[in-house]
């Protein structure tokens, strides 16, 4: 059963910045896992900024190629480089924020203090400051336009994907280091990438390290899952040093000041946990609203019962009082928080399927259903809404979730884990997932959460969070072709005619992980001539499949001008020999 | 674009069996890649025999377990173990052989000998030995006999199959050593490894290493690539050690007869390697037929033009003679050769796409359709066929290959390379395949040719040849699961219900990488007291999600008989107080 796992500290330094590259034999992710910085990821490529109106610059990734082709620009979160960690990332949005009907507040839920010129917002007295607010009046935000330059939209599409509710712009008011992204089936699809320090105490460094090594590879968005003490200061420092929306569940820290007992979980303590996390700055909170207790004992026969740490934490809750789930009873009291701050919801899935068997079942569709009566309470309040989905599903059953999320759902983004196409590979579940993943991406899903290698077994190290991005940037891409987004292409199609020119250093710029393929390439022809040589390993330089499709091409451009002249030649002949004018 | 690669004799090494356990911090394959033999690859597993008529044994894995489990049988590809290379394997199917109307005959392109013993087999005369001879006539071989208990299926099933060519059983009469498989949309998805020698010589017990090393993982049949010397000794010594079928790629070997020069290639060299190679017990070849001379300028615009090493062989020769494939107009001759040793085709599909860009062109149809009319002429011999497909292709346009294949080819097994669903991951190319592969393993591909890390980059070492043969896997049972194949549920329910019942042992021993999902598990939670811990690394002890569902299982348990206690004691009240007798 797929959980959403923090990643562990304790494995953090063996992989950390001073460490040896890996061995060039091991397997994916690769050498590159030892680099950490932008320069050694991406060679050739350069952060660029498309200039736009207030002020906002979009970064993107400008790849330098040869051959006389243009540079390619690929999708950026990797956020602004070199930054003090203690000082946090510039605050582009801070201008845009301080423009609207806000106040700033002393902290209610004080903590020792990381960066001292922080004050939070929020909103004055009832007004609303919500992307979806300013969507529905009509208004293009500066955010929106952002975003409309990010994806190579109109402003205005963007503005009514997220008024309709098929988008949201995760981008809370206390997050002015955002660049802000959008979540819908008509973007690029999204992924997401879970960090999170455990109960051993790491350093701040460390936590923010995570979040940059996520970043660096490609998660659009981090979810915070941090458990144990420090909860509140690890998440002050990963917000303020991160440029892509942060997630949390705020259940767990709930728990955690309830010593770790569901039973004594109480709403007071529930919202005092949201109104702490929405002042810091978190972009979108999971909340698990359709656990109803009815639905509790329909996950009774399954194989693998209540899967979702939230879920269950909730489902004894609900037992323990035979009381209503109280997130559902009060799921209007949280809209009027999170609407204050622009904190939008991903409506968790609790009992989500644990294992095949498990999968489509009455109660995950339940749970569902209830998702799209909240989604319509949420929008009510103009709140921003998606809906988090499975988990373990064999690939017939996977178009029905995206159908039936749609129909209930009516159209807000589908944020899924994977899903898990098979059970049997523990230790491989990157893969199990991305093969679920790239094909929910391509029928609508919005955006995917990375599973890495040691799902079901451990806490990823930091080769594993590589691992996972990776496995899910993978399936992104592969969605973001079959959709047919418009930009999807260029990126491959650069990269075939660098195969085809045999332009090998281009090839590795061009790739995903341009580290490991250089090292793959090098473990067979390490020699600097061969970064340029007409050939591969494969065939080796006595021939060569792809320099006999070069001589055809000359042959037939070489035909085809001929054809051209033997035509004129008729021409020129049944014209009686005079001279041929071109019409 | 995506070749058939060989594997790196020079890596093979860094790998060997007496090579240190790979870092447990290395990701997939993980530390297993230093496992070779089937006792450490698969603990708790035996090696067990079904017993069939004919003296039929058919082996299959047995993986005991804990918890009043009963064990799971799984499929087993990976033949005899311990047995000395340069005797080669048991011979089953000589008997079976001996009975048919075949002759023993002197080796006519004869090789340093490498076992004494052996004498290749032809038909006597005119008579044919296929399979499909004898499922057309309506007799069911041992061959029949033991697919069919080796998958569950009825044996006059299996031979219905054959007969329609909807199935294959690649199995040439020099083949005794052969375990009986078959390939077809109705039978369990399989997978086929690449491996080979190259210029450079390696030892034979490198080679075979090769062999058992993906058939240990589960490859379902081997390519042999070899190229350069003793290409014939190293092919006698991997069909003298192979359980599986072993295919080759016939052109490769009369190119180096030619000193590699395709222009220089005949009929005649061709002729004399297809019976050579037959001799030896070769089961499938690759024949690029359908490359006919027309076509070969649709190839001109494309991004990648021609990307099959086979493909580009035959267009080069087209081109250099301006005459069509000899593969084409000596089709005849070629079945006629094939029937006499029962070799299936595969009939190769040398102009399909390298990039997403030229996915389902006009050149990629052309070839197919081509393919089509060919297995007619194949099956009008009495000649086993199947049909090889792409490549490269985005998720949307899969379905269409598969759809054109099952019509223009009359339900021959299609057997596909990937396909890739992107072009912009090298050294993830498993990955972004296994997604393709899934797919058209579901949609009915029958045959999914694996693709390692290393595809487009260098030659594969052992570790990527594991990499490769477990994405595989992933794809090929996910596709099962999906068709609804009878008895793939049964595995990952077994998995499934193991995890929910903390049998970590259990679930370790039921991956398909069972050493590496124990290493995973172990990076976090290293103590033995782990494996029978009731809770894992990602949430601790405190609170675990599965222990929860536990309790609501008991506790919904319990309702149930209150309820039925409830109820039963309402009857009583309304039977006036009588007791109660269960009719």
């Amino acid at each position: 059963m797929a959980t959403r796992t923090r990643t562990s500290p304790t494995h953090t330094s063996s992989a950390g910045p001073s460490a040896a590259p890996a061995s060039p034999s091991a397997a994916s992710p690769g050498p590159a896992s030892a680099a950490t910085g932008y320069a050694e990821a991406f060679p050739n490529s350069t952060k660029v900024y498309l200039e736009g109106p207030h002020g906002i610059r979009v970064p993107v990734r400008e790849i330098a190629l040869a051959g006389g082709e243009p540079p390619l620009r690929v999708y950026d979160p990797s956020g602004p480089q070199g930054c003090d960690v203690r000082q946090g990332l510039p605050r582009p949005r801070q201008a845009w924020i301080d423009a609207r009907d806000v106040d700033t507040i002393p902290i209610i839920a004080p903590a020792p203090s990381v960066l001292p010129s922080f004050r939070p917002s929020v909103t004055r007295g009832r007004s609303t400051v919500t992307q979806l607010h300013y969507a529905r009046r009509g208004d293009i935000t500066p955010e929106m336009e952002f975003v409309a330059l990010r994806e190579g939209l109109a402003p205005e599409f963007v503005r009514d994907e997220v008024a309709r509710g098929r988008a949201i712009i995760p981008a809370n008011i206390n997050h002015a280091e955002l660049e802000p992204m959008a979540i819908g089936r008509n973007f690029l699809v999204k992924i997401n990438a879970n960090i999170g320090n455990s109960a051993v105490s790491s350093s701040i460094e460390e936590e923010v390290d995570k979040l940059r090594w996520a970043t660096l590879w490609g998660a659009d968005t981090v979810m915070d899952l941090s458990t144990g003490r420090n909860i509140h200061e690890t998440r002050e420092w990963i917000i303020r040093n991160s440029a892509v929306p942060i997630g949390t569940v705020p259940i767990y820290q709930a728990l955690e000041k309830v010593g770790g007992v569901a039973e004594d979980l109480t709403w007071e303590v529930y919202r005092d946990t949201l109104i702490e996390q929405a002042e810091q700055g978190v972009d979108y909170f999971t909340v698990h609203a359709g656990v109803l207790l009815r639905y509790v004992p329909l996950t009774a026969k399954r194989v693998t019962g209540i899967v979702s740490r939230g879920g269950s934490i909730m489902a004894k809750w609900c037992l323990a009082h035979h009381q209503e789930n109280f997130l559902y009873t009060r799921f209007q009291e949280i809209c009027e928080i999170m609407a204050r701050y622009d904190v939008s919801f991903s409506l968790g899935d609790g009992l989500r399927p644990g294992s095949i068997a498990d999968a489509n079942d009455e109660a995950q569709f339940a749970e569902l259903k209830t998702q799209g009566e909240l989604n319509e309470i949420a929008w009510k309040h103009d709140v921003q809404v998606m809906n988090e989905g499975p988990g373990h599903i064999p690939m017939h059953l996977i178009r029905e979730n995206m159908e039936k999320q749609l129909e209930w759902c009516k159209e807000a983004p589908f944020y899924t884990l994977g899903p898990l196409t098979t059970d049997i590979a523990p230790g491989y579940d990157h893969i199990t997932s991305a093969i679920g993943a790239a094909m929910i991406g391509w029928y609508g899903c919005a955006m995917l959460c990375y599973v890495t290698p040691k799902e079901h077994l451990g806490l990823p190290n930091r080769d594993d969070v590589k691992a996972g991005v990776i496995a899910y940037k993978i399936a992104a891409h592969a969605a973001d072709l079959a959709k047919g987004h418009p930009r999807a292409r260029e990126w491959d199609d650069a990269l075939s005619r660098a195969r085809f020119d045999f332009r090998w250093r281009d090839q590795f710029n061009l790739a995903l992980d341009p580290v490991t393929a250089l090292a793959y390439h090098d473990e067979t022809l390490p020699a600097d001539g061969a970064k340029v040589a007409h050939f591969c390993s494969m065939c080796g330089p006595k021939f060569c499949s792809m320099r006999i499709s070069q001589d055809i091409r000359a042959a037939a451009e070489a035909e085809e001008a001929e054809q051209g002249m033997a035509a004129k030649a008729a021409e020129f002949r049944e014209r009686g020999g005079e001279i041929y004018v071109a019409p």
